[in-house]
């Protein structure tokens, strides 16, 4: 079947001067502010008309060795990096985040990257739902009865909409990710697993990315709702209940139980996992597996199941480790 | 594209008087019998006309004061309630299992919610299934050859089953799920990784609910098999040959290498696993993340890796944590 | 909606005698080589008419007395087993390798499968793809701008290809996977989470095989990579910029962080997982669980976390065991 592309990025989006570059990401040419760049690349890969980046420092520095040598011969035509750095570039734009500028950059190139949008003729769409402007939905896409969709927002294909989601503006999800699925709520009668109805659905801010394969449970009752900004990995599952603050970040494959609260801006790890029923600070970071089985304060930084200090778990596994080596 | 409705539910699914909600739960009603009802909502959200319901004893109780102050506060006009706990609602029914009561409860409101039915003109169906009666298949399900659907199955959007899939009657699969794709079965030739071709099927018992984006493999020669009333959280695994028997929960992530047997209530909590080819016994306990190498006994609780007797688990850990804080 | 099925197996395909099963499997007959059988099925299934096969050694081997009490009672009509093995059946199959044999019997056999092939009318293919002879694409598989699918291919339903995402000849990519949706690449701006645009993509070598619910995120700047003949279970999430050599094992839910190198031959076991930016050597082993946080040698065995030796991971779990066990 056919698929039709967006209308064309702004000419500018194509090729950039070191000056336009500059100007954009709020940096300093030193070099010829002329050369011209068309793409972001890495710095091993980056040729002749691309630009790249370098996060480390000079040569005094703590960088190494290796990735000086890839910055010596890097053949890109313009480098972002700190102002110290010496670049082999003919242009090089002095930022205090070259990481930062290498992104905002190559998102102005994205622009001219053609891509789908529309509503795909193999989506469905429940008559109540409202759709706001210049949402895509691709292929198979399902959005059922009373959902809301924000302006922007851009739904890969089989994602699946429950009834009643609601989707702030600017928001992405990637492939095959379910939003409202019912919550695992069942009471034990003594003779079967009796369901608790999930009356609720699920209200997600604005500007939230999710990958692919995602699970967020409708609530019980109300919402499950995740705040402004967050950005969700993929294969991560979110219960019943739940409530993420802003900018939260929760990395591939983590698990969060009922009816679990996380303030704004925690991070969690790869795998991290929370029991339910509790509070992520704002701010807290849980390392890769690490699992909350009660509150974590405000700005804590925690390992291990149950949670803890990290700094904590790290000592005691290098102290159980000690055990092992001892003797035979 | 259009979606329909099923039929309405019954007049009397709308709104009950506290004399109806007694007779329905098997309570009695204290205070005003005349009181009607039409929704069930948590304690701290009910309002007016809605019902809620408190799990703790009264004030002389465990239960603690944050609970004891939204029960004061609550302004539903019917509690579910044990017989001792004052509530200030106009009607209180008494039940022995206040929770249980009100799953009840909403799963009688939960009639009156329109829900769509039927075979949806995205799904396919290939023509040798069977499909029993009142299923409902929504946009996107795919049924492949000789698959048997019981009766009153619901089927979510995006749901695969492959060839051979046999449904008791009343199950629900949420979005996304696969079942009866090939098991990982392969053998080292030497040069290569040569696949064991997976002839089986897989065989869901009656009312079974399955979560999104769960994956239950076909067996090798013969059914993968889970058995009646077993309710399966979001993102599980279950591997080749798996057996469950009936009421098994397995909550949400948990993985099941090939061969595992589990036997009737078994309950194995969040992100759970086995090795595979051992047996869970029948009501086992599983706490989150552990993880069970060898056969677990009936009744057993077990936690940790390997898996053992849980109340050993945590003494390890408590007294390895002492390791960690002991000295600098 | 109809399905059609590929075109019928080649004839002998439903049934071989014992002869023609030794010439396929390089094997040997004892006993009546004009037996025929038309099925490979389990050592304690088999039934007259089919084959099957016993993995360990004889009575005076270490084979346990159950397996052993199986092959006696055996019903099959040909059974696979090495030399010194006495068996019941009419026709004993004498190979180094039973397992490997009858998996190679079954393949056999398979091709017998009646089986949907061809490009389904649900499926939604990009003009610009590029698809090889004899592939199959299941109903409401989605396959994207300039995506290359090699000769042979199968992929079930609701796989989503990104755009460019190519495949080598001869893989299976089973129900609602996705590859090439974009890596989790994001910079603090300070005020939010800025999206490093995926530019990358994904690139699967010859006949691998891709489990269910598997997600392949696209690479940065250039391919996310799966190397020839690796299979891939259920579940598992490879984040951007991996790249795995080939024949490598990743059994279900592991979770591989971005910029993963895996050399040849590596087994991942069951949800063992990566923190990205490192190396598992070819040859290596990770147990179940395991997490690797930094380079893992060629041909080692890890275990834990952070994984390190397993037999070291084992003797420090058994230690530790021991001191919760001490004393109250």
């Amino acid at each position: 079947m056919a698929m039709e592309f967006c209308a064309p990025a702004p000419e500018n989006a194509q090729v950039l001067t070191a000056a336009a570059v500059a100007e954009l990401v709020g940096g300093r040419v030193s070099g010829d502010s002329g050369v011209t760049v068309g793409r972001v690349n890495s710095l091993a890969a980056a040729a002749e008309g691309e630009a790249t980046f370098f996060t480390g420092g000079g040569p005094a520095s703590t960088s190494n060795a290796a990735d000086l040598a890839e910055l010596e011969n890097s053949r890109a035509s313009l480098i972002l990096a700190a102002d110290a750095v010496p670049t082999p570039a003919p242009a090089t734009v002095r930022v205090a985040n070259p990481a930062l500028a290498a992104a905002l950059l190559a998102q102005h190139f994205d622009l001219a990257r053609p891509r789908w949008c529309g509503i795909h003729e193999l989506s469905n769409v429940h008559a109540s739902a409202r759709i706001g402007d210049g949402v895509s939905l691709h292929a198979r896409v399902h959005v059922d009865a009373d959902c809301v969709i924000g302006a922007g927002c851009v739904l890969h294909p089989g994602v699946v909409l429950y009834p009643g989601t609601r989707l702030g503006p600017g928001c992405t999800i990637h492939a095959n990710s379910v939003l409202g699925a019912d919550g695992f709520g069942y009471i034990w009668s003594g003779e079967r697993h009796e369901k608790v109805p999930q009356q609720g659905w699920v209200e997600i801010g604005a500007g939230v990315e999710i990958g692919a394969q995602v699970a967020i449970d409708r609530g019980t009752f109300a919402a499950t709702r995740v705040g402004a900004g967050c950005i969700i990995d993929n294969q991560v599952q979110i219960g019943h209940n739940c409530e993420l603050g802003r900018l939260v970040v929760l990395c591939a494959q983590v698990g969060l139980a009922g009816s679990t609260v996380i303030g704004d801006g925690a991070v969690l790890g790869g795998r991290a996992a929370t029991t339910g029923h509790l509070r992520i600070g704002s701010g807290a970071q849980m390392a890769g597996n690490a699992v909350a089985t009660k509150d974590i304060a405000d700005g804590m930084v925690v390992g291990g199941y149950p949670a803890w200090d990290l700094r904590m778990e790290k000592r005691m596994i290098a102290r159980i480790r000690r055990l092992a080596r001892a003797g035979a």
